[in-house]
């Protein structure tokens, strides 16, 4: 028999509760049941049909909140994978397993590192605190959003938030996520008249009327970005128009298109700026506009730097703090002006078959959220 | 009882068939009877599913020769007719059924004019002829073009041709048709490589590639008509691209197009620009290209000028010679090098429930038509 250590053994318990989102399966009974006895006082905060909790050890501030999700994606094809999906092992020195890397090797570690932490320092600074739900792979509706409006309407401080997200692409903590950019949703109708492709006079197409101008969208240069952003990104992913025949001038074109945004600008921005052109062209137009999230920014400072410091302590690297890709739980819990960082293991095999990480790592994670517990608050 | 002229007569009796596309019903048969008696020699020509024939009365040329479907378009809903469909009658001085104005009417006329020239003329000049076919409403194969074909691999002089599809607008012989333009078909793909939304760099995104190109298209001028063509239009009748998730950067965009072209332009030289278009903006397409018909134009001239005389002595009207609508057979016919003229009687209900024509127009067709064998023949 394997003797694994603390954190994979923890790590092995959770992904064998099979809490396919927007299931919990008792991982955070779990979590909690190890934070009362580091003497976390429990709150937790069951929303529609979405299990979260709030847990809190120390009355004073600063705050440094840990953030993650025990809902983890669907398996996919179970025949494709190696073991099943749920039979947590350790093989080949890696951890084999659903949520392996996205995210219960996180919260295995956070735990591990918090009991090491408050035993080492039981009258440590501030406070320590725990932001877990079970949705965050589905809607998002009912978990992390929610429990920061209720912190957010009883004036809740957090200074620092870590989520244990998968933010590193090849070696542990290579590339930590010190903010994510702002991702906005637009639905277009353009609208025509219908008419017969002989007689185009009477008819007004619009797939004519609206290609310069989605031409012009497209070249567009909408910020340049800055120290901490790409430029602001545009792409319509989806456009239709006709009624299949190929004698019928369309009466209506359709096009969704998506904005990731800097810091550089902002909504009601983006939004002028693509109606603006619209205008200019003259089209008979509407959208339905949807924000997936505001762009939000860590800038460097205590808690960038005591994660980086820790990074470096533990593994010798340089980590960079990078803001790109798609959007997490941490641009909500960022409207409480907290600083928020992501820190995980590497993302290589997220969301896949055979989700996997090296067990190693999870062991270094563990060392990295402790150097930060003790940097901050020791 | 109503008493009906010979040509309202034989419109009923042919009406009464219901020869649906592509089915002939034994109108064919009838109308051969008649110009076997009227001292025609006959020719029908069966073609796969489809009832043609071929008749000609006179060994020299030149030759005038009257062209015609007996199909017609399905009927619609039967119980959204006054009468049905099939039950040609005159009420109230219309002449009402399926067919009334497209075209059996014209064919009743054309049998009536004929009959009667052959009577004050039996030794008429050149030659008169008949091409009637089953399939013009559908796919019209083995209709006029395939007796177009086997006419031309035996090299059958065709001078003139009257096209008996209801030309007339408003009042009878107002408006006759001389030519008509070309018609091209385009399916169009652009390729790019798919990708998420958050990572456009990654991926090239074929609207985005697409939108300068389809715009430059939209608002090139291919040429500028002429006397009898108005300018070529071009008109994009279908876009589609983009999987329906609003994440994803689609990998293809396709498009349906048509050009509707006058003798200004050439099928070689619309596909020259639209692809020089395309690789100016550096696209990765590919194009199924697909004729539908070239354009052609009977100027001014001996058919021309006869139609137009007996338009104004018949009716007092002052033709107009349009090159204007769709397509008909007479595409396959001018291919002879055959002057070809569309003379017919109102076209406002044709292919709609309750389609009919003005009983007394008919015997004004009749007389055109027996006018212009004078004027062609006498």
């Amino acid at each position: 028999m394997t003797i694994l250590t603390p954190t994979l053994e923890l790590a092995c318990e959770l992904i064998r509760r099979p809490s396919v989102t927007p299931v919990d399966e008792g991982c955070q009974a779990l979590m909690m049941k190890r934070l009362e006895a580091a003497g976390f006082a429990l709150e937790p905060m069951r929303i529609e049909n979405v299990d979260n909790f709030w847990a809190r050890r120390g009355s004073e501030g600063p705050v440094l909140c840990f953030a993650g999700h025990t809902d983890v994606v669907p398996t996919g094809p179970v025949e494709a994978w190696q073991n099943g999906p749920f039979d947590a092992q350790v093989k080949d020195g890696m951890l084999l397993g659903r949520g392996a890397a996205d995210m219960k090797g996180s919260l295995a570690s956070m735990i591990i590192a918090v009991e090491r932490f408050v035993v080492d320092h039981p009258n440590h600074k501030g406070a320590i605190a725990f932001l877990i739900t079970s949705d965050e792979e589905g809607p998002a509706l009912y978990g992390t959003r929610a429990v920061v409006e209720r912190l957010r309407a009883r004036n809740e401080r957090l200074d620092w938030c870590i989520v244990g997200e998968p933010s590193s692409t090849t070696l542990l903590g290579d590339v930590v996520k010190n903010g994510r950019r702002g991702s906005l949703n637009g639905k277009l109708t353009i609208r025509g008249k219908q008419g017969h492709v002989a007689y185009p006079h009477l008819a007004r197409n619009p797939i004519h009327l609206a290609a310069a101008a989605l031409a012009e969208l497209a070249a567009e240069q909408w910020d340049a970005g800055n120290d901490f952003f790409p430029p602001t990104t545009f792409q319509i992913s989806n456009l239709n128009s006709g009624t299949g025949a190929n004698n019928v001038i369309p009466g209506e074109l359709s096009a969704l298109f998506n904005f990731r945004f800097s810091t550089e600008s902002t909504e009601e921005g983006l939004k002028a700026r693509v109606e603006a052109i619209l205008n200019k062209h003259g089209l008979d137009w509407h959208i339905d506009w949807s924000l997936s999230g505001l762009p939000f920014i860590t800038e460097p400072g205590e808690l960038l730097d005591a994660i980086a410091s820790s990074i470096q302590a533990v593994t010798g690297r340089t980590t960079e703090a990078s803001t790109s890709g798609g959007t997490s739980d941490g641009r909500f819990i960022a409207t409480l002006g907290t600083q928020v960082v992501e820190v995980g293991p590497v993302n290589a095999t997220i969301h896949q078959v055979n989700e996997r990480v090296l067990a190693s790592d999870l062991d270094l994670l563990t060392e990295v959220y402790y150097q930060t517990l003790v940097r901050l608050l020791a």
